[in-house]
């Protein structure tokens, strides 16, 4: 999934800046919970209405931000880590598969929030 | 970011179980939030030493597993905003050359938490 | 606001099973956030309507439990630091008093996003 | 839990400024899980004996902030649901008791991750 072209840029963007030395992989992962606040932030209080005002507004930006923040520390932990994360999710598809069979969850959609 | 035949996977996979009705944004970055804590839940309580132990265990496939489920996420939510993950990352990029100066920066790495 | 004597039962309970040793101050804050995570989860993908109905259902005590697992750290969290809750928020909100001035804010209700 | 004099400022907080509309309990729920992002963000980085000398600084303030924070929300949050925080958290110690027996978890604290 990430690549590697600008994994290579992340990781040279901390070296330059002597910062592995922070990036222990628990703080990573404590700083990709806390984007995905910030970029849950970006929803919080709004209507689904507003929602799509704000994605045509000036305020896109700062989503894309966000979501460029989980993506790079997710980068940081797969690199730091030696995970394959296409890898990963290629065998979480395959096991998604056969957790929620076709015929058992279609037709009960009122039911996803028991399967998911 | 990502692999456009994994994604056409992950949107099949959607579609097949007619469950877009349920990925409103917001409820997919609540998901993505939800999955983040469970990612953070496996460093839980763990000192770094522990970790490595982890890691080198069997419980890596539930590590692998979770990174998994916030890419899927983080997948869906630019699949479904029309955002070009790849190319909001190196925005970010850029942004966060000019906002942390490497002479600025470094060798003062203990102020690492200020800038960042 | 936490109530003395469920204090000192929280305490024990972690004593009597020589845990105190794992709840370092920055473990108890990521816990915190993890059970503030699964909280959500109860509500995820659930429209407003299907909230009501849940909160009339067997589900309810699932809420509270969680709700309870949150206040059980957070009252961790200010007993080991020794920290006034009931004082903390008295001093917050006196600070958002005067952060959202009531003139200001009253009317322009669909502002509360840029106020919050 | 809740101080029944805290909790009616807060409603009367809200409620002045004509701001129950967006209290819906969901929207409360995320911004709970939201501020616990925030309260962790203070913890971020450090290590414990940082986090040790931020707690005798004037760091301290932020701190009880976001704790405040946290407990607001949840305040809200049980007071519009009716529930009963102290009984649920007596409620939950009883289960806790029973789930991690003494016997069984002490003298074994290393596999506290286990239990927990």
């Amino acid at each position: 999934m990430i690549d590697p072209t600008l994994i290579e840029q992340l990781v040279e963007f901390r070296q330059v800046r002597n910062w592995e030395q922070f990036h222990k992989p628990k703080d990573v992962a404590i700083s990709l919970s806390i984007e995905a606040a910030e970029l849950l932030e970006w929803f919080q209080w709004r209507t689904d209405e507003q929602i799509k005002q704000q994605l045509a507004s000036d305020k896109r930006q700062l989503l894309e931000d966000e979501l460029a923040d989980v993506a790079i520390y997710l980068s940081y932990l797969c690199h730091d880590l030696d995970i394959d994360l296409t890898q990963a999710i290629k065998n979480k598809i395959v096991k998604n598969d056969k957790k929620y069979p076709i015929e058992k969850v279609k037709g009960c959609a009122d039911k996803y929030t028991e399967y998911s």
